[in-house]
């Protein structure tokens, strides 16, 4: 299958490459690196150094004899995006391609436009692309578990069936998301489901939760293809950060009551994840959504686990409680459905002791990396 | 009270800001011409002649003794909209400055990304320069009754209680449009309802139907203060076309089984439910969303009451059905509640044969100007 995929460079998108690439499709990687730029802009570095698009493509080919095309550009840029998409011919597309981070998104005016800009104008051009030169492509978008919130009834898989005053529709679930990021990932979904309503695209959105790790199938123990692995509020995803917080000897950052609960995957689920959507592609006509992750915890609960983690490695760690920055609630129902992915195949990885330690002797190679005093970041949602 | 209208030269525009003016308010309108300027490109003339924004604000002085101020500018212009706010510090503002035209928006590439970048940046703009300049500004959005679509159950009034396994939650009433433009304004309401929630600003969402009519409280029987009037497949309403193709012997077009059914309102009707919303400010951190219409017909009813003036008239008028261009039910269910703006006190003028006859009388005395050959546009949502 010719895969093209866009946002290619990204904590997600060059595992992602790789992985298919493994697997025998023919791969090209799109990025701007937005999203390299901006985090060196906000004085974030990785924890593990990251070589540019071309370069982890030799990497890649020295290892594994494949190549992975790489083409640099961005997709507000529609010349550029019609070019790729006519030249290349995917037959799926798998758009990665946003500014990730809620709390970049709230940061300021200027960042919320730059989020909201980006985000909205690359899914735009998305859409066109694929209609105008391969209708017939599957779109596989990564949306997020956030566009639903924390609503106090179950969610299910993208749709509810609702009953009201003796009638019935099916609905897209309704989403009320926490974030100007995690908004624009709604607004994604809103519009790509009238196209597919109009123009019959074919499409699987994934309600992703956060990710965690850094090794995957491809990867594991060559850490020049570890992916982009931050860890400061910005950019780091909060398992991520909690487990460089624990080696850099940094309180375990808890923000209110910690009672937020959300559903997390390890890295190799998410690629597990995205190969099943590919291999099982959504009909055309359907929009087809999954929630992607393998089961749900309180960030007080995660802090437990890095915290006893660190104690077994013989760390000294402390949690602490910050006032909460965001606008979220600290305590609430949260069942959300997740069998779709697992009736397609999916093998899952937990959390477990092991898996935890696992990665906490990794960060400790690196701890010398670690730049404590960039953790903390003061984004209020509401100044 | 100090009102900015935004898209002060619009349809709605101008008759909001005289009426407004009349009521007293200090009004200041904002405009870049976008409309005036796409259906100039688009061979479309509106079938009375309307002087520019500051004729208009001269004549309407000449009339009334009152003062409108005028700027001519782009609210995706972040520069020119945060003078504008800073400089005037409205109480309230009106959001009508969006590309209205639901064909327009499907028409080709082009013309989506238009209605896609300004609409989406306009909003976006709005929302941060409210809660950075004026945080405690009544946000008057002009949304559309087309955001829901035509579901299977009852339309309720912007919100839905759901009971999901033996659980509730209340939900933005779910939303699923039928063109890019009528989708921008769901993704408006998304966004708007995401920073109500987060910076608890004051906003009311005025889902509206299609508007008929020419002559409001302000200007009856003074033709130089008319609203932009259209007639055209891309720009025209569809009572105002039907009308105006009456009056010009083009037969009365009617996509599919015309079945299709709408919530309609007279243009005095828009005016009212504006100055009664505006009286009656949203609370800080509500979204008050009105159902902004005030009776329902079918096309075909449309259609038939059009034909039915016409041959009072002495016309002879043809009904003729067409294919649909859209993707749209030409059959269904809909029930949408609309009392809350009766409640706050709204006088509905209905679709009377007086009410008709009237407008047709005065299409009638401009029936020279009509260009007959600019109705048909045949655009098409899915070529």
């Amino acid at each position: 299958m010719k895969i093209l995929v866009l946002g290619g460079d990204g904590y997600l998108g060059w595992p992602t490459c790789m992985h298919l690439s493994a697997q025998g499709h023919e791969v090209m990687s799109v990025d701007n690196y937005l999203r390299r730029n901006l985090s060196r802009e906000e004085n974030s570095d990785p924890l593990f150094e990251v070589p540019n698009l071309h370069r982890r493509a030799e990497l890649w080919k020295a290892k594994s004899g494949k190549e992975i095309q790489i083409r640099v550009g961005d997709l507000c840029d529609w010349d550029f995006l019609a070019e790729t998409v006519k030249g290349f011919k995917p037959d799926a597309l798998i758009h990665y391609a946003e500014q990730p981070s809620a709390p970049y998104s709230m940061k300021d005016r200027h960042t919320a436009t730059l989020t909201f800009q980006n985000n909205m104008m690359a899914t735009f051009n998305v859409i066109q692309a694929v209609h105008e030169f391969v209708p017939d492509c599957h779109i596989v978008k990564l949306g997020t578990m956030g566009e639903y919130g924390t609503p106090n009834i179950d969610i299910e898989e993208g749709w509810l069936d609702v009953e009201h005053n003796g009638r019935t529709q099916k609905f897209l679930f309704p989403r009320a998301a926490g974030s100007l990021y995690h908004t624009t990932k709604v607004l994604d979904t809103d519009l790509i489901w009238f196209y597919v309503r109009t123009w019959g695209l074919r499409c699987t959105d994934l309600m992703q939760g956060p990710v965690y790790g850094m090794e995957t199938y491809e990867n594991t123990g060559d850490e020049s293809l570890y992916p982009f692995f931050n860890y400061d509020e910005l950019w780091g995803t909060v398992i991520n950060r909690f487990m460089v917080q624990a080696v850099a000897g940094y309180p375990l950052t808890v923000y209110g009551k910690g009672g937020q609960t959300r559903g997390y995957l390890n890295i190799k689920d998410t690629l597990q994840c995205l190969r099943l959507s590919l291999e099982n592609p959504a009909d055309k006509g359907e929009l087809r959504i999954f929630n992607q992750f393998v089961e749900t915890f309180s960030v007080n609960e995660l802090a437990d686990k890095v915290k006893a983690s660190g104690e077994r490695l013989g760390l000294k760690v402390e949690i602490k409680s910050l006032p909460n920055p965001r606008k979220e609630m600290e305590e609430h129902y949260y069942n959300p459905a997740h069998t779709g992915l697992l009736e397609l195949g999916l093998k899952p990885h937990y959390l477990t002791d092991d898996a935890v330690d696992e990665m906490m002797k990794i960060i400790i190679r690196y701890k010398d990396r670690i730049q404590k005093d960039c953790i903390f970041r003061d984004v209020k949602w509401n100044k």
